[in-house]
């Protein structure tokens, strides 16, 4: 597949099927010509990368309500897949159907369990609408765009009522505004850095890495002091207890700074001094 | 509803259908006795046992997959309910059917897509079998057993198969078996203590707290020393940040010990004297 320029398109794997989540990260981050790969599974979308079937791949990492996707740190630490970019995608569920099918007649809504427990005021208030349990959110539009029940919606994304060639009967349907999930971007080591997303001069770097600390009280306060002794700011820290050995924890850390920054530099060799494991993920641009 | 001993019957409020690991996590806590009050949705729960229509509440704090449940985290700061216990479930699936319905006879699979989706590799093994999405991992057997599909089955704990009469057919069939959720346990404030679950005398005591920091380098570096400085352990940190700050957090912390003995007390003061907001969740004995 060849772009009018003649460079062949990028191609990005994600989990989900067209129209998710992550395939609207996928082109926030690469922009709308890249040609996605929808994966079953999230283990799919890493390992298709790594077999290079595809160039890139978006994964979700955290979510401001339900928390960190911790599968993800686990193929994060197990592929040798870094991180080149991030982004932030507000999650807005709208209500869809085919373009026929008029608001009124509606009578069962599909969706995904998750989206139908996070628009619980719209139901409330139109109590003639069924709650119908369905395997994803996208999957559902595409389900009701090829049979055409007379009187069915889906809830899902924007971009999913458009690739389906569905019309949006009522936007922004969700209980919670607040509801984002954070996108990490990731390619091969050691690929051509400039196909990653272009940072303006003075963009705000950020590096992410995991560690884990010996069992002994005061090991979490030492391995902070390598990035606060150097005035580094951290934006994320999240213990996880290590399996099968009580006390001991890995930590997921993000902090503001280039990993080829001397002062970055200076601080990871400090808590390589510290840490049993220590694992630069990537370090990229700051998402909005 | 009295107890044999004359004494009312405790009643615990938790999430989901009845069967749900939350009420296996109920039970756990309070005894096998104890009376289970299903709730559609957390915040239910909480405001169930805020206005004294239970005794006590059963909640979800962390998967060992999914990570965190802020919102639950949300409701432990808006609502005035202390922890009281906590527990470990491990989330094991079986394949649950009525009695006369053999493995042979089966061609769908109902169940929470969650749950479906932890069972790959027995559907990869059983391709006859079709997943079926459904709301609720517990409702998928409550379903069953009043429909009585001759060529169905349902996945869900031991617990749900019980309550409703079904049979295990195949046990055990997710595929990670490292998937545990974390419990809490909470009371109304000030209620006798002497219903929480009871600590042996060497048990250790956890307590979980959350605070904000200001917005300067270093300031959780600070913060931890009111712990390090005092040989106190932590068990758990996680940063997330504050919704419209950027750059400010809010931080989940447990460490080990009793929020009335005078090293914890010490330590509490200090930390309150570099944190803008410190709000105590409560303490209790380390759950299994």
């Amino acid at each position: 597949m060849k772009a009018r320029s003649g460079r062949r398109k990028k191609k990005v794997a994600f989990q989900g099927e067209r129209g998710a989540f992550s395939e609207e990260a996928a082109r926030k981050l690469l922009g709308p010509a890249v040609v996605v790969v929808p994966c079953q599974r999230f283990e799919d979308v890493f390992r298709s990368l790594e077999q290079r079937k595809t160039d890139a791949a978006v994964i979700p990492i955290e979510n401001t309500l339900h928390g960190s996707v911790h599968e993800n740190y686990d193929h994060l630490l197990h592929f040798d897949l870094p991180i080149v970019g991030e982004t932030k995608i507000r999650i807005v569920h709208h209500l869809i159907a085919p373009a026929d099918v008029p608001f009124a007649k509606l009578r069962r809504v599909y969706s995904h369990p998750v989206a139908l427990n996070q628009c619980l005021s719209f139901f409330a208030k139109n109590r003639q609408l069924e709650q119908v349990p369905f395997y994803d959110t996208a999957g559902s539009v595409k389900m009701i765009m090829s049979e055409r029940p007379p009187d069915a919606a889906a809830i899902a994304s924007e971009v999913a009522a458009e690739i389906y060639g569905a019309k949006i009967l009522r936007r922004s349907i969700e209980d919670d505004r607040q509801n984002f999930t954070r996108f990490f971007l990731l390619h091969r080591p050691g690929k051509n850095r400039s196909r990653a997303p272009r940072a303006g001069k003075n963009a705000e770097w950020k590096t992410s890495v995991v560690f884990t600390t010996r069992n002994v009280p005061g090991a979490l306060f030492r391995s902070l002091s390598a990035f606060s002794l150097r005035d580094l700011n951290l934006a994320k820290i999240e213990s996880r207890p290590l399996r099968g050995k009580p006390w001991e924890y890995l930590f997921y850390l993000d902090f503001i700074g280039r990993v080829d920054e001397p002062t970055s530099q200076n601080a990871l060799r400090h808590l390589g001094e510290l840490a049993d494991l220590l694992r630069v993920l990537g370090s990229y641009p700051r998402g909005d």
